[in-house]
């Protein structure tokens, strides 16, 4: 198995883009990824995306977004595990890396979620949970978590304001982020003042539908010292499932398939948890962070919460969580959210994040976590300099 | 790099399936691999699927089929090249097992086609086009074919009843198939005397909409041995792609994605394409037969269809093509259809085909060729006795 290196990083402005089209978005990140790395030319693409079809009609993902990068010709795969779709497409680029099959691979991630041709945004967002025993009975993904958050607050003895200091801290470092699509600062009380979406979660909860693509560049460790471009050695991948719909597993807020996934990113890393320096995790809603935060080990189970709440979460706590602004701040277009985070630790690594919310202390070691519909699968990746 | 072989294949009926469901069709294609491999837990899994988003509703494809497959918490991936899906996937699942990352994969592929949730089969596969250039403008893949017969057929002066050769050699090998769709011989003048369906295509010419799913069981070469059970080794592995609109290509009906993805699988393999024993194309209307087989280098330009109504392509022929009979008569289960592939090449290469359709003289050297949308992407795999 050959090492597998990052050698360039793209990433592109993410919003609400009315005025770009879905191959747009991708072509701008994915050229962006191919100047970082000095390279005009890849081997392969693997492009994560949720659902091409029911946003905007198009599938075949792999193939017109090679075409329209200048790359036609070349292998392209799509690949799908719902929100941790970019994760996903990372880890496939780096089994044809490790493999032998291709030397340089691109592994990006896209989604545009305006201007959807079909049913609308949270119709297709639904395709990620159970469609005949969850969707159809008419439960969306606020309400999913909602129902996570409500078990694990009474459980815990969470209060509304520890829960609230969750994307008051994603906001925080997000407003530093000149690529995210809320770039400012939010005040905790502004969360339980807002609009209230599924009990007990308010609007500043949830992530927002976002227009965006990344990308990064995959070689051998071999090819990119050739490259002397500096490099980030991935040294870790795992990947798990849990039941696609909630009310069928054991505890409606741990999550096993992040636990798993975790475990075994660290066991091929040679890493223990507490080893991280910075990681970048699925706030698709801001209970989300939290159990995330516990399933992979940072706090005990119950204590993900009261940690955010205690500081321990932020750019200079014990372990700085999203420091990009995560899904809340930096935006969450679902199939490239595992690809943005990759963005985001390699320029922590780099010693390169924009606006002052570079971890201070060089760190050396990071981590992403990817997570599909409520937990029903979870790509974990490290990161390291060497 | 890992040698790689197939120990195990499952396929089911093929058809309009309306009392069972997307995920049923696959756990019973599944469970008939693992059956056949004589295994019960895999490590990981990779399901090729073109859209479950439009077809019904349902995306998170790799986690649910998991889940309901019981094999939670392994890491599952669904891939998507259009109608290509299932030799991506196959050749994902080849990706992992040679990396080192994984020793037994599922490489399945899954369509359930009737029964759609959205605006009808037409329109969720016309997502493989390019939906801006393409279908916007009224343009579905029967036209985009019947444009490609239109001017081939023209070039090289071939007549309609030639072209009715390729669907009555597909029905005469699918009625042996008791997996097939459409499992009964037709008669030459039956095409040209059915319903038109895009000139100069008839119902006859097309392939059907089929619900289906097929499975395979990948591991080392190594592994294999050691399971003492028949293994078929897969030598070769190429993919290419090419504008996604037909109207930006230099032909309308030379397949280049095929040529290039052929002759990398040759190469990978060591082989030439007269070595090639069996070979199943995808034929998702009777011209698209005829094109691959020219770009695979089976017959010179301008002479697909004329080998084929010369009886080059039968069980007996030069070179046997589609003895499972095709997509036209086995069905085109999108995301299915190049595992079925898979699933028949195996059979031909272990001597054990149904129906009288094995072809003669022990084949030990055969091709999958599997192509998405009107040619923007093409998988082609070689599988041999070892």
């Amino acid at each position: 198995m050959r090492d597998v290196a990052v050698v360039g990083i793209g990433i592109m402005k993410w919003g609400e883009l009315w005025e770009k089209s879905f191959r747009d978005i991708f072509v701008e990140a994915a050229l962006n990824s191919l100047d970082d790395a000095g390279v005009d030319k890849i081997d392969s693409l693997v492009v994560g995306c949720m659902t091409g079809g029911l946003f905007v009609g198009q599938e075949h993902v792999g193939a017109i977004m090679a075409d329209y990068l200048g790359q036609k010709n070349i292998p392209a795969a799509h690949v799908e595990s719902a929100c941790a779709s970019g994760g996903l497409a990372l880890r496939q680029g780096i089994f044809e890396v490790a493999s032998g099959m291709s030397d340089i691979v691109m592994a990006a991630g896209v989604e545009k979620m305006t201007d959807t041709s079909g049913d609308g945004a949270t119709y297709a967002l639904a395709a990620a949970a159970d469609q005949e025993y969850e969707v159809f009975h008419g439960v969306t993904f606020p309400g999913l978590y909602a129902m996570m958050a409500c078990a694990y607050m009474n459980k815990y003895k969470v209060t509304r304001k520890q829960l609230s200091s969750i994307p008051v801290k994603a906001h925080h470092n997000g407003a530093m982020n000149p690529y995210a699509q809320y770039p400012f600062p939010i005040k905790i009380e502004d969360v339980a003042n807002g609009v209230k979406v599924a009990d007990p979660l308010y609007l500043l909860d949830c992530s927002p539908i976002t227009d965006g693509a990344a990308a990064c560049i995959l070689t051998t460790v071999e090819n990119a010292k050739k490259m002397k471009k500096p490099y980030i050695k991935i040294t870790g991948s795992g990947m798990a499932t849990d039941t696609i719909a909630l009310s069928q597993r054991d505890s409606l807020f741990w999550l096993k398939s992040t636990e798993i996934a975790g475990k075994n990113a660290l066991k091929m890393a040679g890493r223990k948890i507490s080893d991280i320096d910075c990681v970048e995790v699925h706030d698709c809603f801001s209970i989300a962070e939290a159990l995330v935060t516990e399933a992979l080990g940072f706090f005990k189970p119950g204590m993900g919460v009261k940690a955010a709440a205690a500081g321990k979460t932020a750019l200079d706590g014990q372990i700085p969580v999203n420091p990009s602004g995560g899904l809340k701040s930096k935006g969450h277009p679902v199939g490239a959210t595992g690809i943005g985070q990759v963005v985001e630790i390699v320029k922590q690594l780099r010693g390169e994040a924009e606006g002052g919310r570079q971890i201070k202390g060089s760190p050396k070691i990071g981590m992403t976590q990817n997570m599909g519909g409520s937990g029903a699968s979870a790509v974990v990746h490290i990161l390291e300099v060497e």
